[in-house]
């Protein structure tokens, strides 16, 4: 059981800093950064979550400065979007009819998925290290939440969990998931996958939807912000 | 005494979490946020402070993660906040004759209250960890200007810490009390909050006065700033 | 050794605290922030990647808030420029033809100092604390670049590791270094003095001669950005 959560859970995290060091490489590259800085901003946004979750749990050093499987995913990641980018650029721009405007939005598919992986591998890590339940949700939802915001932060984004699609809210449905199964005692790889399939599928009805909560606009007329 | 000064820590958390939280959600119902997003700046603003004091002195998983109290205080502030800020701007529509202009200032009142309270609760937690008095005067002010910093940088203002008034240095002055109260034995719940309500004084003197220390400016002419 | 090594990390803590301090500062002054804000910003720049490297290596209290003679350094660092910043300019206006344009470049000289000595340190502490080669690679890096980035978000500037020449690299070589000559069993205080300068050298080689990596840009014609 012990080496399967290890092996899950490393599999999981793979999965998670690949797709977000992705997301990291697209912004990078699309805020005009060099290839050093596209790989920077590829290891925060892919091992950035992950490093929150460790030291919310005390695993010191984290698994993101320690662990060479994760970092290669992460340069490889970068590196990919990097060679790749422009050759992309070219086709997009010789096929015009094809549905490029889409493009943009891969930066928040990648997100999603992203947001899955780490929600549930946050969870779980925080299960293994005897977090209570509500300590282990949350920290599910950092861990899935954290690299894509410190991504933001350091591009000078508006952080994507603050927009106004439903975004923290499925990887916290995600990590309590993860946190029932694990007192019912039915966690094993399979459910494991079918919560993180859950919070992508979530995410990603909500962005094509463009659903949204509820909001308070302050009153038109120029209200004072401050 | 432990007992006790786990009840008083409690009790600054729950309050420093609430007017933190009422701060963070303000800010995010000005900047047109969502809900869910109120709720994490709410949270972030509310929690933060403590997250980074939990870190700083090894305390995993922090409290601001594991205890459903001071998570409820958050999220209750941030509902507040969601629900009552349109009546309030309705109200002050047709009331323009009463003094509304000053609104935007609540969030800098309920940022002095978190400020004097997590001042306080920062020194006292970190002299219960072993902190030596430099460590828990900092850690002091550190939890006490924490959560804001994290709510300006993610809501993209300019950290309130860094602005013109003094702000850290009442923080600071009140952890150091806190730290000297404990060395000659007088700390109690009556001289703890007394701490508390000095630093809110000081901080709210400082606002209503436009208080502020020397500043360099730079050279008129359109100097290089970079 | 032990003490030698304590020696020479308490050392280069000094050097690189002070410089990073010295850049913090000099932002603080250019945007305008009174003596208060410059101090906050002096001791974030300062000391911000020794704290991030603690934390990283689960050393509680980081020795960012429990050392005196590193807090001093900071304060000091934040005083002399405030104190001196004025005569600079008013000197530097009395004589035009002086090559006053370069002033603005000594943020990123004295970045490059910081740089030097926090990948050294960074690499040492992490290496005494029993990190793996990697971890302990990655740790001097971010010790190295943490101060400047969390001076910069805080500043609300592009953090210079994502601008276009090389930053983060000479680090991560410094470090990287470090570990090496650790496992080959050269490490001294000449050795790591040395590591230093060479990271130092080839950070200021790189702003001189505006080196930098191959860029991918976004299509020229107003390609969407997000």
């Amino acid at each position: 059981m012990l080496t399967d959560t290890a092996t899950l859970q490393l599999s999981l995290d793979l999965v998670g800093v690949f797709v977000f060091a992705l997301s990291g490489a697209l912004v990078a590259v699309r805020i005009g950064l060099d290839l050093f800085g596209v790989l920077v901003l590829a290891w925060i946004a892919g091992l950035g979550g992950g490093i929150l979750r460790d030291l919310l749990l005390g695993i010191t050093p984290p698994v993101g400065v320690s662990n060479g499987w994760l970092l290669a995913a992460a340069v490889v990641a970068g590196l990919l979007v990097f060679l790749l980018h422009g050759r992309w650029q070219q086709f997009a721009r010789r096929n015009p009819d094809a549905r490029w405007g889409r493009v943009p939005s891969a930066v928040r598919v990648l997100d999603a998925a992203g947001l899955g992986v780490f929600a549930v591998s946050g969870a779980l890590v925080a299960l293994d290290n005897d977090a209570g339940p509500l300590a282990a949700t949350l920290i599910g939802g950092i861990t899935a939440v954290g690299g894509g915001l410190l991504r933001d932060v350091l591009a000078r984004r508006v952080p994507e969990v603050l927009q106004r699609e439903l975004y923290a809210v499925p990887a916290l449905i995600g990590a309590a998931l993860v946190v029932l199964l694990h007192h019912l005692g039915w966690l094993s790889s399979l459910t494991a996958w079918a919560a993180v399939a859950l919070v992508f599928g979530a995410r990603v009805l909500a962005i094509a939807l463009d659903l949204h909560a509820p909001r308070r606009t302050p009153s038109g007329d120029g209200a004072p912000v401050g």
